[in-house]
């Protein structure tokens, strides 16, 4: 059984709505959830909450990473918080009685961070990368997915050609993982199709990227194609996946609260969203990144989920039940091997 | 009055849309137009339509850009197409019998190159910068627009600080003649508000432009704040503006098509959809680029406006009459006059 370790001091609503999702979890999955953080008030949510005792264990913590806080020094001085105890938990493997994956809702930058310091890169990856479900159009996978894996969204701002290969094939791994899709399509975004498109670091990747064998390489795709879905994985800088996937939440919000808008204001608009409510809800499923989980921070030796830092129960046994599917499936050996292909290629200059 | 060459050749409905809506121009604005392109072409759809003989002329060329050519090839091949002929035009002046304003719905790549190999670039521009309006909640300005204005959207795909401080100046000082906004906020487009976060360019121009007098800078902002309409005017590379634009283009599109299938569909819906026609009709009327006409090329010493390759005749006519409005304000003295509040920092290196 996979175990995984979340931490419950992380996330707006924590921790009640972290202890909430672990009970959820507890009931439906078959996982072992160590709950790190205040030994008493987690106990005291816990007594209120159905679960099941077996597949619970609580994990004393100090303190808490404040959710705006500078990553460096919010680690460097709470070394006993519960992000960084959870991330050292799992460094120490469940053999070692630790556990196999981290879950966090907290402050995105110390979460990756608390990786970095605790975990180790696997064999061949320059940069990890924090990778995101975004809401598209098109089905993906096996699972019927509507959505695209877009990486990096945030880790590694600047990249070099050889990253943003890493990351192709890391995000294919975790495609095959998550959205059971065997051969998932693999794009760089870039601001025109043709291979001469792009900076710099996206063309020469663009060259690389096609002498890789058994990676389904389409090329670029451009900002348009992300809601319509061309690709299943589809790759970029940090800092450009950032901008995105804000964007994105940005638009959905806008659009919801146009309709709210409406809502209060209109009889015959009243009228007509009650009649639409069938495919609202159909279209609120599509965008609803609650039911995904959260993001994967890919690269590192050991799992780890970032869920929203809006997440609510639901968000988090969802990110709990994607942890333990990336434990029973290797997602780590997978990316290990899947890197192991682009052994032919100049190897990549040490990172900085 | 106002003349603005129009190259009829250029965009995918070229020449009907942009005859079409050059006739249209000529009855409602105090505008004189220049059409250039095939004579014989031009004459025949300029007679099936009511147009004002008197605010119309026509100017031959031979041949046109295509929309997918590669520009440096396809200008160096085509010397005499509708779109260098219409470029050198203006850059004669109206003086000179030439004319003040460009307007293109051809081929981007070409449309930014023919300017540059045309044109002159304002004393203190570095680089030059394509702008878009993008659809946002906040309305923004004297008259209300419902847009913020996005720069550089692909004219300039690596930028150095200086670039984007100018591109802000020349952002504020467009956003001054269009939305009548006489304190246009700007801001930087990053992957986080505080001022250390961006790539190196981005912190740099943050630490740049907080130091000019005269400009509203709000500081960074971030991908949730462009639906928003959080701020007037909103920096970034070519790069990155070009994967935002087409984004929404792609967001907007898809939920059009999930609407015109759940139109076909549903008997309920249909009845809905009828009762929102209303607030649709609005919704439709705020993401409508067509009647923004276009996104001017800033920088340059005369005024481009390049409309969207899809323009119909609408989008054409109110793309005359920003060009129009552009040269009446006198467009390239502000920029050149804001750009001279920064002659205090130190001189950016000659471009490449």
């Amino acid at each position: 059984m996979a175990i995984v370790a979340v931490d419950a001091m992380g996330g707006d609503d924590a921790p009640a709505a972290i202890v909430a999702g672990a009970a959820e979890a507890s009931l439906s999955s078959e996982v072992l959830i160590r709950l790190v953080g205040d030994e008493a008030e987690i106990a005291r949510l816990l007594a209120a909450r159905p679960h099941e005792k077996s597949h619970i264990q609580i994990v004393p913590s100090v303190g808490r990473i404040p959710m705006d806080a500078s990553p460096r020094t919010a680690l460097a001085e709470l070394p006993g918080a519960s992000l960084p105890v959870a991330a050292r938990y799992v460094a120490l493997g469940s053999a070692a009685g630790g556990a196999d994956a981290l879950v966090s809702a907290g402050n995105t930058g110390a979460v990756i961070l608390a990786c970095a310091q605790a975990f180790q890169r696997i064999e061949g990856v320059s940069r990890t990368a924090l990778a995101a479900v975004v809401p598209t159009e098109r089905r993906h996978g096996a699972k019927s997915d509507p959505f695209t894996l877009l990486l990096d969204v945030g880790a590694t701002v600047r990249v070099r050609a050889e990253d943003l290969v890493g990351f192709a094939l890391m995000g294919a791994a975790y495609s095959g993982v998550i959205s059971k899709n065997a051969r998932p399509r693999v794009a760089l975004l870039s601001n025109g199709t043709e291979p001469n498109k792009g900076t710099d670091e996206i063309i020469a990747a663009h060259e690389l990227l096609l002498k890789i064998p058994d990676i389904d390489f389409i090329g670029n795709v451009e900002g348009v194609d992300i809601p319509r879905g061309s690709a299943d994985v589809i790759v970029c800088d940090g800092f450009t996946g950032n901008v995105v996937l804000k964007m994105f939440e940005g638009v959905s919000e806008t659009v919801m609260r146009l309709a709210r808008y409406a809502y209060r204001n209109k009889l015959a608009w009243k009228l007509a969203l009650a009649l639409l409510s069938s495919g609202i809800k159909q279209l609120k499923s599509v965008t609803d990144w609650q039911q995904y989980g959260g993001a994967p921070i890919l690269g590192f030796d050991r799992i780890c989920i970032k869920a929203h830092g809006r997440s609510g129960p639901r968000a988090i046994k969802n990110a709990i039940k994607v942890a333990a599917r990336c434990v029973e499936q290797d997602l780590s050996g997978r990316i290990g091997s899947h890197l192991g292909q682009r052994s032919s290629l100049p190897a990549p200059p040490p990172p900085a």
